[in-house]
Order: C-alpha cells, then structure tokens, then sequence
C-alpha cells in the first residue's frame, strides 16, 4: 500500500481545519510573526514509527520551507527517550500544526506498534495479519497504511474493491450456495469471491461452490483446524483456496490460529481500539 | 454541545464514500435491489451508549425512508445482551451503510462509557472530567459529542475559541508574565486567559499576571494541592481563578487530583485511546 | 452495473452549469417563468434505448416536479418515428435542460444501439462483449451503463478495481514472469491477475505463471484459435483460465474471434468513436 | 478561444479521478516506485493535432519535473507514423496518467481532424465552419477549442453568452415577432439577438424584425439561397444581418450551403460524432 | 434580471457558515431548543425594499417550515415604522440566522433605495439607469439585483458576456481603431462592441470603427451633448449607436447628463458606496 | 487580527471567478497574450490604505511572477495624488484582475478610513474604536482587518467565539438574570459573558449576575454616564467589567460616549455602510 501525497494534502487540510479553525487566537496575543523555532519529536516509549511522513505534509502543507530532519524512517523500531525527528520553521506555524502532527503520529504509530506485535507472535507459521475495514471513519488510508508499516497485509479498501460475502449477505440472500452462484454470474470477471462461514456445514457449502476465498468467523482454533483440513482435502488441484480466521482476535490466541492453518488472520481491534503511542513535541527558540 | 445535522451529514456522506467508493460490488453481485430487509443493533457489552443519532443519519443519507426504532437514546447506559435499535429499508442500503454506521457508534459509545466511569470515580468532589483536542483528526465533533453524552464537560473545540498558553508557548515568548502581558492586549475582550504551569514558580507568576484560568500540568496530587492552596490565599476576592489539571490521568489516580481542589480534570485518554464498545448488527429478511 | 442517483446528480450538476452558466439569456428575455411547456422526445431512427432515466434526472434536478411520461424504458429497442416519452413542466425549466438532457440522451443511445449491433453478430457462441476505458473523460459511468444496457459486459471501471497488467507494464518490468512473480506477491488476495499477451511465446510465460485471465491483444482470429487451444491444453485442472481478446475489433471481424474461443472481446470503439442517436426534443405550450 | 491552465486542471484532475480511483493498483503491484520510463506518442494514421497541451497537463498534474519533448504543436497536420511527442519520467506516473492522455488526445485530434476537413471543403467561399452546444457533458471546453485548433469558429458557449431564439422558444413564445419584442426590450445592451427561421415567412418576420442574425435552420441549399437574396434585398443599409446554415450538414453536403451565400455553417456532428484519431503510446525503459 | 435559488442557497450558506462558524455559542448556552419565536421585521427609514425573498432564503435554508407572512414585496416603497414581514420558528434558529439575513437585507434594500432616487431623477428623459462591476466581491448578484429591483438597468454581469473596450485596453493595444479591428475579427458574432471614449477625437474614431456602443466617460455634460450630436450625424442610418455617459455621476449632475441625450447613464456609486437601508428585527416568544 | 493567506486565496478566486466567469472576452478579442504592460495605483482622495496586500494576492493569483512595487504598506495614510504601487506583467492578467483588486482595495481603504476618523476623535479618552457583526457578507475578514489597519479593535468574529447576549435572547430567555445563569453553566469556561442592557434597571441585573462585559445599547452620552458610575461603585474589587456603548454612532456623538466611561464603542457603520476610497489603476505599455 502507498499514501497518495494529493489524496494526503486534503484530508491533512480538513484535519488543519478543524482544529485551527479561524485562526491561533493564542499564537496570535502571545507571537509574533517573525520569531523561529524548532521542536523535537521523542518517543516516551517503545514504538514502531509510522506517520512521520505524514507529520511532515501537516507543517509543510503551512510553509514549503519548514525544514524536518528525520533520525528514524517509518516502520523503524524507536526505544523510548529516543529523538525521532527535529522540525524547524516559523513558531507560529510550528505550533498551529502541532497538534494535528502530534494525533496523526501517535495514531498511526500506536496501530504500526501494535501490528508489529501480532506480526512477531505467528513468526514463523506462514500466516499473514490483515486488517479490516473497522477504522476510524475518514482515517482509512492512515490506518491502512499504519498496519502495513507494522508489518500486516491489508485487506480491502472499502466495498468496491473486492467481493466478501458476509453473514448479513447470506441471511438475506437465502444460504451461501444462492449467493456464490449469484455473484459468479454478476461480478466482474477480475475478482475474487471470498465468503464468509461459520460452520463446517457453511464450509462444505463454500467448497462445493468453489470459492476462491472462505473466511472462517468466530471459530475456535480447533474449529478452524478442522474446517482448513477439509477444504483441503476436498479442494480440486488447482484451487489453491485462500482460507482467513477472524473474530475477536488478541495477542493470547492468533499463535494457535495460524498454526491451525489459516493462510489470513484479520485482526480489527488494530483500527478499531488504537492506543496512541506516546510521542512528545517539545519546542524552543 | 450539540451535533449539527447539516454539519455531521458532510462529514457521513465522506465516511460513506471513504467505505463505498464506486460501489458495493458485493451487495449488487449477490442480491436484487428490491430486497428489504431488518437489522437488530445488540449491546454485546455494558455500555453508554452515543452515536445512535449518528448511525441514524448514515442510514438516512441514503433514503429517508428508512425507519429506525430506537429501544434506547443516547446517554443511556446499555446492559449486555440488550437490543439498542432495529432498523429496516432496502437490504442493499442496509448493508452499504452497515460498516460506517457501527464504526461511529462503536467509537462513540466507547469514549461515553470510558467518560462516565471517569466522571463517577469523582463523583462528589465537585470537579469536572474534561476533553483535550488529542482527538481522532476529522472526528473532534464526534469524540467530543461522546464525552459530552458520556458526562464530561468540554474543553476548547480547536485553536480559535479560547486563549490557552502552553508550555511552548511560555518557552518561546520568554516566560509567562511576557506571554499574559502580551495576550492581555491582543485577545479579544470576550476571552478569558488560560496558562499552563508546571511549577509552583510558574504558578505565582499566573497569579500576579492575574490569570483566569491555571493549568496544572503534569504534577503530583500532592503538587496540585499545593498549588491550588497557594492560588486560594494569593488570588484577589473577586478573582476566583478556574484550576485544571491535567497529565497522564487514569481511573486509578484521577480521583485524588479531584480532591486536592482541581476544577476541571482533562484527560486525553479520552478520545487519543479509545476502546470501541463491542455492538454488532445482525440482519435478515 | 448500476446508476447512482447521487453521484450522477453531482455529474449532472456539473453539465447543466457547464451550459447554463450564468444564466439562459434568450429564455429569460423571451418568457415569463410562469409558462408551462410540454415537450416530445422522439426517435429519429431505429435505436436501443439508453439515457432515458438520466434525462428525467436532468430536469428532475431543476425542479421535481416536472413531470415525465415514458413510453419506452432504457433497453428497448425503438423503430424510427416513435415517441419515446413526454415531459412537462415549467417552459423556462424545459428549456434551460433540454440540450445536456439531448446530448446524454444521444450519447447513450447510440453506445447501446452501436453495443446490440456487436452482440448480435456474435450470438450464440458464448462470447460476451466488454467495454474498456476508452471512454469520454468524465463520462465513464454513463458510457459503461450504456453499454450494460446495449447488452455489453462491463470490464474494470478504473486503474483500482481490477490487475491487467499491459504491453507497458510488461516492457518496463522486463518480461511476462517477472511482471506476474511480483503481482501475485504484491497485490490484494481478493483480485485475480489479468496478463497481455502479443504472442504464442508471451501466453506460454503467461500460462506458466498461472495467471488467471490472459488478454491476447492485436491477433488475427487464427492467432487467437492457436493461443486458446495452447491454454486449454496447458492450464491445470480446475483453473479454466479466463481468455479475452482485444484489438480493433469490428462488426465484419468480432464473429471470428468468438468462434476463435475468446470468453471476452473488448472494443474500444463502442465508447470512443461514438455516433450519436438521432432523437429530437420538440415543445409547444 | 484560448484554453485558461486553471479551469483545465480542475476537469484533468477530475478525469485522473475518475480512471485512478484509489490507486494504480496493477503498477503498484508490478513496478517499483524508482523506476523512470519513456513513452512515444505516435500517430497511426493521418491527422490533426489537437490536445498535446492538454496531455501535458495531465501528466504535469502528477509531477511538474515529468519531461515533454513535443515534435508537433496543437493543430499541426501530422502524418501516419510520425512521433508526435516523447514524455519521459517516473514509469508509475507515465502508466497512471496514460489514459486520461490518450482519451483526451485521440478525441481532440479526432473534432480537429473533422473540422479541417470541413474547413477545407467550403474553402474559397468566405463561409466559416462553427460547432454547435451538442458536445460531451462536461467536456466543451476541450471540444470546443479542439474545432478552434481545426480551423473552426466558435458559436457561443453556453446559453448565458448570446442570445439564440430557436423554435422552441419561438412555438411557446407565441412567434418570431412577439420573441424579438421581448428580447429587444429584456436582453442586455451589449447582445445581438440571433433567431432561427425554418421558412421564408418566418424570415421575413426575423427581417422585420430586425434581427441582426438569423439562423437558417434544416432548409435545402436552394432554400438557403432564396432566403439569402430576401434578406440581403430587405435588411437596411446598415445592418449587414449575419447569416447562419444549420441542420445534418456533411462533407458533401456543406459547400452547397456555403455557395448559397450562407455566413457560417454549424455543424453538430463536429463534436457529437467523434471519431477518435488513432494515436498510440508506447513505452519503455 | 432573475435570482437562481440554487446559486442563492450556496452563497447563503457560505454566509452563514462565515458567520456562525462551529455554532452559535450564546444562544446554545442561554436557551433551550425547543422555544419558538416570531420576529418581526421593521423599517426605521422609508425605503424601496430589496432582498426579503434572499432572507426568507436564510431562514429557511436552516428549516424548511420557518413561516415568513410578508407585508410587502421586494420592490415595494415601504415608509418609516411599516412592519416589513414576520417570521416564526424555532427560536434557536431565528437567532442564528438574524445577522446574516439583516446584513443582506439592509446592503441590499440600500442598494433599491439609491437606485429608485436615481432612476426618479431623470424621469421622462428616456435615459436609463445602470449599474457597473464595482459591486462588493462575492455580492455581484445581490447588488445586481437590488438595482434591478430599484428601477436601473444591468450592464454586463463579468468580463464573459460582454465586449467592452475600456481606456487600458486602448492605451495597451495602440488605440481605438486597432482595437475595434481586432475585436471585430475575434469576438463572437453574437456580441455587440461597446468601446470607451474619452474625447471627441476617440469619438470620431470609435463612430468611423462603427462601434454598437460608445461609453462616454469623464466628461461634462456639456461634452457629452457635443459627442451625441456628432455621433448622431455621422452614423450610417441603420446603425443605431447606444450611447453611455458615465463618470462620478450623482443625484445633482446625473439629469444633465440625461438631458445631454446619453441612453444609459451607468452609476458606480450604487454598489460600491452602498448605505445600508435601516431595518430591524426584533423578536418575542 | 491576521490575515491567513490561504484563507483569503480561496475566497480571492472566488471573487475572481464571479468577475472573470468563462474568461475575459474583451481582452482576448483585443490583445495578444504575449504583451506586457504595468499599472499604476494612485490615490484619488487622502485616505488610509488597507487592502495593498490582498490586491497582490488577486494579481498573483494569476502568475505567480507578476511584480508588484509598493510605495505605501497598508496602515499608511496617503495624500491625494500619490502613487500607491505600480504593478508589471502579462497585460491580460493585469486586466482580468483589474476590477477584483481594485474593488477589494477601495472597499478596505474606505473602512480604514473611516476607522481612522473615529479613532482619531476620541483621542486620549482611553476607549477603543471596534467593529461589529454588520459586515457584507462574506467578506467580514476583509473588513474586519481593514478596521484593524485603521486603528479600530475587532469585537467576535461570528457567533461562535464570544458570548453576547443580546435584547432578542433576553426577551426570549426571560430577562437577564435567568439568561446569565444559563450562560454560566453552560458557556465554556474559557469565554467571558457579556450582556446587552437597555436601561439602568438592566444594568444593575448584569451586576448582580456578575456579567464581565455590560453593553450599554442606544443610550444617550448622559444615560452611559449614569451607568459606568454605577457599574464602577457596584462591581467587587477584582471584577473591572468592561464597558462597551453602542447605538447608531456617528463622528459628531461618539467622543460624548468615550468621555462617559465607555471602554469600548461599536461602530456599525463602519462596515455597513462604507464609501469605497477612491483609487484608480492607469495601464499602460
């Protein structure tokens, strides 16, 4: 996944604008315009970077020439009382962007950190974690991109661009065989078709209706044991089905998911419940 | 504070196209447009609930028919198990506003729960848990909607609606009598002045530079009723400065600083660390 | 492929500002606003009906309560000299609408008209007919609807719903292998991964990399007859490699390629060497 | 008609939108962001160019450093085979940005390619060719200026810049004399009043009426030619009427009507009926 | 001169938005929102009222059932003390939208008031009254339309639909000879040429280039009805120069220049110099 | 007060776009785009400059490179006949925003101005000059800062950055004392309060409720007097309200107001009524 700069800018500028609003009525009483500053950025705790780039667009989206000199590149592991990054430019703009700096880094690092933490715990199984589409609404592209800088895989972007048969679907639409002959039939010939089962029964069903990709929901890892061990044994040659465990994931239990086989486990918790990584800004003359 | 319709249905109709972009290629693959459908909104947990009038106007973006029954409002607290909502309208709408809908009431419902546990762990002292701007960047309206349900009171919405002069502030400008002096002559005559202190040095020069409101940052309780005890016998009678404390507050401690005379508690945590309050939506026909 | 009414409002907007401007001169000089109009949307030749639902959209953006009477719907096919549907409403209103509602109205119809020519002469062979992005910019959504209406099947809609990997991919990635060995490592797991192949040599590397869908671009009929025996012969059991065929496609030519075995055949020229469909828009009081 | 940056930049953007959606995701995938890349345009057939100025801003759009070394200029006659233009820069951006160049290029040189035809049938006898309102929603102004590159003139924009009475005003206005009444006494000083006649006695009445142009609208070339003598033999000394040839106007037909003594000649099919030039671009490293 | 809803409504909203900005704070805090106020307009001045139908605008922009009972109409003399229109609603949004709808109402029912003296002034000398472009930015079609609403005339809206040589142009493109030349060549043939003169000299050129229009500029009475007489003479019968004084024009010399034979006398004065009409609003429960 | 250059861009190219709409057709007919040409600003009348710095945002809007020499910065006062600044570049960029720049600077120039007067009159009385809400809408930042240059303090910019509870919110809260409680429970607790009161009755509810700002509306000189003594002899020590008068204003009245205590005078006029500076722009090559 990349960030986009343009796509960047404007989300950055609505982000600037909700917070400045009319103006710094602070900076305005206590500064003048002409003084210069410079601020470090230091990690008050372990982390995995992720933002900085962006941090960087937020000062220079006020002045082009605001110089950042970074020690550490996104995806980089930072210990605690570490100098992240120094920024210079006018004090006034420096701290009319610090803020909205300080809350897309601490967010994006704090997903980044945690990531890096699932990544590490299924070293080794083969198994890749993704996120889901539980993200802050209009943060998506910033958490996105902050799981892949930990390390994790992204699943779709939103609903256009893949096709995931949920529970919802499949209870309106009448059983998983109904809907997976519905959207080979509909769906554009460049897609996958992933659906959703949460039963062996499901399962078999999914099987028998060759989908390309099945997402085993809120299955024990026995569960998903057993139902991995049937789709392959049952999958034509060439099918190589994609199989992805979801549902209440943690720290504790993703090991024994990819050990039972699942190819994909996605984590919501990453995007949904972020603890910001702590991250200071200190400013002088 | 109050949610603006007009306001908020910007910002859903983004969230929306964040979520849909060109289309839900699953829904239209799978299901006919004629389809309607009913969905259940269930507490899965014990929360207070926030956001329910937002899940409604995502919904409601797309057809105003769509009818929402509300079993419970926003500010009430939920016990596991129990049914918040149902909604009903075209199944393909449903499902296209599903994800947005839960994340807001989600992480709405999540800040409100975490507010109001730390409101009644003060309950009694006569002080106030207030928000900060470390918000989610585009969701300050939002969050700070969901402290205020949750029993919080609200701090400055952004940079333009109050006058607080932090500890860059202070470094940059010299100090704090130069930074009220200066403040004093250029804010508006509608604002009163806030200033961060972070020593009780700090603090006798707010009260000779007769500040309005004090800021206690990062200290012990012991040192906030110190303080406020210095700012009580040192104030002139008709003066009666605001306290804040602030830094690094949780349910374990929040409680003493309430107690050792600070008026207003802010606590990033708030809105910087969210844990979504686990709601799901199921549907059928 | 479906029309959303919202963001073809937003397109339909644009187009009327883009005609209407300021204002229309000759009608505000010419005619009270209180004068009501009807007006007759007639075939001047023999067509495949596409547009009508945006036209009502057209005028129905003016104001909703202007009337529109259908005597045909988007697909029918329509002999020169019948009316297709009637309007009425405010004179003012009709007018200032007219030509964008024409111009759509034209456009579509003649994509649909030219699109039911090229399936028909392909009927019964199991072939189907896809659009490509050679479409008028800013008019893709219109150009590929009228296309799913003339009986066409839709191919991606842009750079992000679909892999085709093209001749220029293919040259700056330094071959066929490579380009496939880095999509499938790289790509999303919902997608499949489309190739273009010039030659035998090409569909062999591509055929080996097991993509999914190959688009045998620029070939005789023979060639293509050559290719689609190569795959079929050569691909694993259960992959039924999707086969699409491309490249100056005409009425005289399109048969032999779906007798060749193409499952698709693109043709650029359905929406970007569009004639128009002759149908006049005549009023009285 | 002159082609202002900033208006252009607003549609290409949308246009880049529209095809780029979320992301390149096939070049994402294959290439590395470092790579660079050329590409030539080159034309495949005979034709004149329209549009290189606009290719270039599309991919200046992404990247102001991307190279153009241009071999022609907008409105030269290039022969098949010839490169038209080398673009050098980084690969990702060329393949992004490909599309939207080469719909907008193919299209423009196709209008441009048209109208000179036209242009040169009706040569010697002082008419002009001129396009009409019937161009693709949205993309006038490139139609437009590409019928100025052709040779063309320009008829006016859009309804708020001239004053055109067409028989639809004329049926619900009550006749021609009533319509220039009112335009006479309503319309702007600083605008001539331009009514179309389909008859000689509705010429006559434009006459009289003083029209300073009148629009000759689906008349034979012979009817063309007697209404011409009425008004040159009727109108005052002074008033020098300009008169306009409308209706189904083809190359054969056209020098007819410019012979009968026609001033401008409109021709819908300029831009309602593109046939797209042939033009390819082709890359590598 | 008409007013468009929907372009009213955006501009409308960006004044609210300007003056509200993230909500009213002093009414959220003082009252509740379930009061319902009327509030009744009155004029303290006599006047020529303009703009009550952009105000009804205002109010209803935030509710569509705000009821306005108007007791005059826009264009209507109304004397000192009349009470002008009620409204009723909630309170709330009466509140809110007070100021904007004042501001414009007050500018706006100046602007009418101004003009009717103007236009009362050279009654029965066949003159009339028009405005120019030096409106306040951003207010073009409000002043505009006040002045209509006030009796005077609209000169051209921008710089788009009109030609309308001015002194820089002269001095920049050599003269006026040269610059009628040139504009005859390139303008639309729908236009009619206004051009700026100065002297008798530039009068004689500008009769010779057989401009539609002369704007006499900066000149005494007295010059102005030397330059008619000879514009008069020399003209060609069927020419029909519309002749324009305009220049520092006031209630005092603006008959003279009537007197002196201009046909339109255009006044900068009524937009740009505007006072506001005295209107008030007060409201009760 | 500030001006935020992006602020005023995004609303300078609105002002150009209402002016310029689909280009300047006069100047395109007339010049070639390759002139160059330069202007000069000349002051017409002794005035305060205010707006030299927003009319080079107009021209360099346009072309970055466009060269502006300023003799005068905006707070100078500036005698009749002085060249303000002289601007050089395209000639066709100069004319297109000719109008737009000079509109905007004889706007600003007229309010500071006038802003000028007032300040001067009450010289050495203590009490500060400010603005009110009574702007043009959409241009309050411009006229507010103008104000600003002109020596004048700037009361709230809109509804949301200062409390002001005025006749209509008492009427409906149900007088001053009840609307004072609810301010102060609610406000936030960083605004002060500050009350409108009509009558000395008034005045002494706003004491009793504590109020830090007291309005004193459409009083005599005699009737403030009265109230600033009983303000000062009633308000505890450390309290100072301040004391704002207000109330039709005008150059003749406003010192008896400043000499009755008054600490701050709003002047409506101002900005509601302003008579544009007038300064002229002579081009030439």
């Amino acid at each position: 996944m990349r960030l986009d700069p343009i796509a960047i800018e404007n989300l950055v500028s609505q982000y600037l604008d909700e917070d400045i609003g009319r103006g710094d009525v602070t900076t305005d009483a206590v500064l003048t315009r002409d003084i210069r500053a410079r601020g470090k950025f230091l990690a008050k705790q372990n982390l995995v970077l992720a933002g900085l780039e962006v941090a960087e667009i937020v000062f220079q989206w006020f002045d082009p020439d605001i110089q950042i000199q970074a020690f550490h590149l996104d995806g980089d592991a930072v210990t605690a009382g570490k100098e992240i990054a120094r920024v210079t430019g006018p004090a006034h703009m420096l701290l009319a962007g610090e803020r909205v700096a300080l809350n897309l880094l601490q967010r994006m690092s704090g997903i980044a950190t945690a990531t890096a933490e699932y990544v590490k715990v299924i070293d080794g199984t083969g198994a890749v974690i993704t996120d889901t589409r539980k993200t802050a609404p209009g943060l998506r592209i910033f958490d996105k991109y902050a799981v892949h800088i930990g390390g994790g895989h992204n699943h779709r972007f939103g609903l256009d661009d893949g096709i995931l048969i949920k529970d919802n679907h499949i209870a309106i639409a009448g059983g998983i065989s109904a809907a997976i002959k519905r959207a080979r039939k509909n769906a554009s010939h460049l897609l996958k078709i992933e659906i959703e089962a949460g039963t062996l029964a499901q399962v078999k069903e999914a099987v028998e209706g060759a989908a390309e990709v099945i997402l085993l929901d809120n299955m024990t890892p026995e569960q998903v044991r057993e139902c991995v061990t049937y789709i392959r044994e049952n999958e034509p040659e060439g099918r190589n089905t994609l199989i992805e465990a979801s549902g209440n994931m943690s720290l504790e239990t993703v090991r024994a998911y990819a050990e039972a086989g699942a190819n994909l486990i996605s984590v919501g918790a990453l995007t949904h419940s972020v603890i910001a990584a702590d991250i200071s800004l200190k400013m002088n003359v």
